[in-house]
């Protein structure tokens, strides 16, 4: 982000590296412009989703080989790939858990790879290693079932791009009885009440906003690119989308003082590591400006999906990120440094799922991991 | 039902009495009027549901006693009053689990008394005997969310008046992992193509009856005064139309070789009184001339709301009902031989639930009680 400094002397807040669980899958070779778009956001860590914003999705050995190969010297971030399910891969998709380990169950019926039956589902269940994770982006009456297997087969479950307080409290209540499941929100559907073009989000805001406690992750999601499709904006790449207004509309929030800076540590980087067994990243961080106040330049790809993030400044800037020692970005400038970028493929070194079917771990309130924010002055 | 007799001599069956589950509540003093139109159906047990065709429900001691009353001395067949779940009653409704043992948990939207949150379900979930009934009319989105309430509360679940094959095969699936639910599925969805004025039950015939091993129950249901409401038919009660038709119908259907005998014993006799611990009724059966030709008399109130039973002869007439040794309907004329009804509330004698929430017992296929059908020459 290109930012004008209105304060001279101001604060470092230094974050963990953030996660963003379901990243869009780039299209082709854009791999190195969206983890270089991650990065400029503060993110360090991409779940890269079964689905991209065209027809392609990872369903098959081949499908993942090709991410993988796309992913291999030319990820800036680190990342695990993620398999789609299909009514024809339940097999197929658990033989590739070591590769890609954890599985989407997506409902969108706009993608063409989906699933409609929930005896799929059920298959998937069933083949599907016990300990590797699952993700759904079901909801409403896919949500409920989904659920309702996840209960019948003992399954931990994340429920991702949760839009509705109805499925919100859905999920708690089934947490409350001890199922094992766990939720993320896109920042863009808490902040809908800004993005005219999205139908049904903005009457959401609020209800979301008052239900903080339940959500235990942040995401990007696939509202940016919803979002840009919808206002018809050409020439972008989908999958860059949204990483850099992150922390700005977050931190402006916490000095409105909606939220904490815990609340965005916790979801946006203990709860996915925590969730899904990702690992710590050495010598990784993030520094933010947390009270400077910056202007999105209004040629960047994110001006033209959500204009009104132009309408007034945002608090918080991202100063500095530095990968494994390296600084990538600094004051705005992205440094690869000649050298190809550094992302791993975590795939070999994911732990386990840390959480039997009792859920009694995502039942407890959040804890902060000590130590994950520090002040330097 | 008058009837004529194209065949001369005709075989004779006997069947237990039948047993319509969620008989419509009768309003004000329907029920003798209401508990003749069963017996003359061959039905000798109603489950009394908690909701009339009117604004009327179950839901307290008050209304619970109103209906209990009005049934004294006025119920010819044995029956056992239901109580409506709302939001404001979960524990009203426990206390009064003896007097009215099965709990009724409608999502009909179109009737005053319903239930809209999840979280009011829990409630009656916690507060609800583990060992006594639960009804629900959920379907869609609500049932998906039933089934996982029942799962997490590890409950027995009966799900009514089933009308689309996705959900028979959800609640298929929940129970083949061990999920303890049953359903039933009115006799009218299964001649639903008869039926001009109920939109989108048509297309779902053909599907039913595919599933027919997944459907433990048939009952009358709602769909006669739904249909009766839609057709705009005047100076009916609604709580006595349709069990005049059903034994015609499923017999017209065993005589096509669609179903046999054994399945309409299992679905209206058998079934429900396992399933919901009701008590044998001795020296009560139903004699039926299966083999007989009958046209339903025009100006009947069936043929009123379905008057496409008037188009073609069916199959069986009922010959004699005998509640309790005494013969209630012979070749259609009832005697209630100038004394009081006899038909008693049996809400003291019902078994507890046989079933805990393994749900075993629904699992397996039906199997024939020995000796339910008797044929005479
Ligand atoms: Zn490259
Ligand atoms: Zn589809
Ligand atoms: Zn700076
Ligand atoms: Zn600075
Ligand atoms: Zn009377
Ligand atoms: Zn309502
Ligand atoms: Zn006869
Ligand atoms: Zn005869």
């Amino acid at each position: 982000i290109e930012s004008v400094d209105y304060i001279t002397s101001h604060r470092t807040t230094v974050l963990p590296g953030l996660v963003n669980i379901t990243a869009l899958l780039p299209g082709g070779d854009g791999f190195e412009q969206a983890t270089r778009a991650a990065i400029c956001g503060g993110f360090t860590m991409l779940g890269i989703s079964a689905h991209g914003a065209d027809a392609f999705a990872t369903t098959s050995d081949q499908s993942v080989s090709k991410v993988k190969s796309a992913g291999r010297g030319h990820a800036h971030t680190d990342y695990v790939v993620e398999i789609a399910a299909t009514e024809a891969n339940p097999t197929a998709a658990a033989a590739l858990s070591a590769d890609a380990p954890i599985l989407y169950v997506s409902f969108d019926r706009s993608h063409p790879v989906h699933v409609d039956k929930y005896s799929a589902v059920s298959e998937h269940f069933k083949a599907w290693p016990q300990n590797s994770a699952v993700i759904t982006n079901a909801s409403g009456n896919d949500l409920a079932t989904m659920l309702l297997l996840a209960s019948l087969f003992s399954r931990q479950i994340h429920v991702t791009d949760v839009r509705t307080p109805e499925d919100l409290d859905l999920i708690d209540l089934s947490r409350a009885r001890g199922l094992c499941a766990t939720c993320d929100v896109s920042v863009y559907a808490l902040f809908a009440d800004r993005l005219p073009a999205i139908e049904g989000l903005q009457s959401n805001v609020q209800p979301l906003w008052s239900r903080l406690s339940a959500i235990d992750c942040f995401t990007v999601g696939v509202l940016p690119a919803q979002a840009a499709k919808a206002a018809g904006v050409k020439d972008v790449n989908p999958a860059t989308l949204g990483y850099q207004l992150v922390l700005p509309l977050l931190y402006t929030a916490v000095s409105e003082g909606r939220l904490t800076s815990a609340d965005v540590v916790e979801r946006f980087c203990n709860a996915p590591r925590r969730i899904f067994g990702l690992p710590e990243q050495p010598d990784t961080y993030v520094e933010i400006h947390r009270d400077r106040l910056v202007r999105i330049p209004p040629k960047s790809d994110d001006a033209k999906w959500f204009p009104d993030i132009l309408a007034k400044p945002a608090h918080c800037a991202v100063h500095r990120v530095v990968m494994r020692g390296k600084t990538l970005l600094l004051d705005g400038m992205f440094y690869d440094q000649g050298l190809a970028p550094v992302g791993r493929d975590l795939c070999h070194v994911l732990r386990t799922m840390s959480s039997g079917p009792s859920g009694k771990q995502f039942a407890q309130p959040p804890a902060m991991a000590a130590g994950a924010l520090s002040v330097k002055t």
